[in-house]
């Protein structure tokens, strides 16, 4: 498994083809597939933002507040705003805010970024991921690159394990995980392990070579690795009834 | 990067010295990460294990009785047992036990295995999987194999996301993780993302070609792949104080 980063793409504006920009710096070839940090998705589909755009409810304004008292900075409540905007629950409050966005991605500040956007305050999250996956592919194949899966990436923490890794948070072309279940190990034991999440596990190994920095290179292709011939499935983002983590935030409050 | 599994390993028995059976089958380079998967260090430190084993406790006994009501499943009180043994802090008793292990690692059942085991019915994750990780590369060095970082590896699922992928639950050699604070982005912004764990990112993308069943190659070679000149650190599990899941599910009990 190969996994080499695009070069050259300029910095992506809206309504930019991003299949257009990567056919012309890439060669891609059948089974590639194609990683695309969800940043230059949104800014190709003018997923940006400014803070006047949110005229701030009695909710956005309390969680403002109560973001301050616990933080000790300031935190401007059409940001809080903007989050809830984008969300469809909220299960952390303070101190900080983690929500549920409207396509299912669990994440702090409903993935809005304050980096990465030239002459405006926010980058929001696009808003079907697995949308724009599908253009993008579809894109892809209109140019004559045939069976391009295309996953559309987002960096961000998790709970138990520190720092952050790359996430899928859209994909097309391919299922979300591949399943073992029934597999036998060299002993003939059904093996322990049951769902592979292999988008997540492409974006983190995208993200090794991504960078983040000016020199950021947000679009990789990996290469060489094939899905194989078990079936797949394309749930990701837990069914609620089965996330015992977001049951036990619902009863939780943040102790000050 | 490049991810290439190594061939051929034979089945790892007690005493087996890993850094031996790859020397002989992969052509390292400084700069190579090697990703181990846990099975076969645990197989390589003889942490099997068996039944009779765990004389079983109260507290293993109310915990394997809870389960059953819950699942409607038998549960072997010795296995809540082992569990127990292994594990410094339950997080969940039911409907699955989720716990810290002695070295930090939050996952369900401590890691322990019941399939991957010829003769014994446990296999145990490695008392301390950074200090193997450590005795691997030092094995390499002898073997005039210089530079080469090597990450021990585990697959679980986690919350919010459906399915499971690989993590690293040891290394040396490298920093777990990556500091990009206080790098800018293209437009001379500070960066929203903070810490990378690339050694997370690192066992996710080995996890995508070594497979896991009867087929299944439990080492690879990670190549052209730069940490690069940022910081690094080594903190991978979080600190109780930073962890606000743990904080919940301490605070929580499963509904029946």
């Amino acid at each position: 498994m190969e996994c080499t980063p695009v070069m050259d793409l300029p910095e992506v504006r809206p309504g930019d083809d991003i299949a257009e920009l990567v056919a012309d710096r890439a060669s891609l070839e059948p089974g590639d597939v194609l990683t695309v940090a969800s940043t230059i998705v949104s800014k190709a589909e003018g997923r940006t933002a400014d803070f006047a755009d949110y005229p701030v409810s009695g909710r956005a304004r309390e969680i403002a507040k109560r973001l301050e008292a616990v933080t000790g900075e300031e935190k401007d409540p059409r940001f809080a705003q903007a989050i809830l905007d984008e969300s469809s629950e909220v299960l952390i409050e303070a101190p900080f805010l983690l929500t549920e966005t409207r396509f299912g991605h669990i994440c702090p500040n409903a993935g809005i970024d304050q980096s990465n956007v030239p002459d405006h305050d926010l980058l929001l999250l696009p808003k079907k991921p697995s949308e724009s996956a599908e253009r993008i592919r579809s894109g892809l194949e209109k140019r004559g690159l045939e069976d391009v899966a295309v996953i559309v990436t987002d960096t961000c923490g998790r709970p138990f394990r520190h720092g952050q890794r790359g996430v899928a948070i859209g994909w097309a072309g391919m299922p979300a995980s591949r399943d073992w279940r029934g597999e036998l190990d060299r002993d003939g034991h059904e093996l322990g392990v049951t769902v592979q999440s292999v988008v997540d596990e492409l974006a983190s190994a995208a993200n090794l070579v991504t960078g983040e920095g000016a020199d950021g290179t947000p679009v990789v292709v990996v290469r060489d690795w094939e899905f194989g011939d078990l079936e797949g499935s394309d749930e990701l983002f837990r069914a609620v009834e089965d996330d015992l983590v977001r049951d036990a935030l619902r009863n939780w409050r943040f102790d000050e």
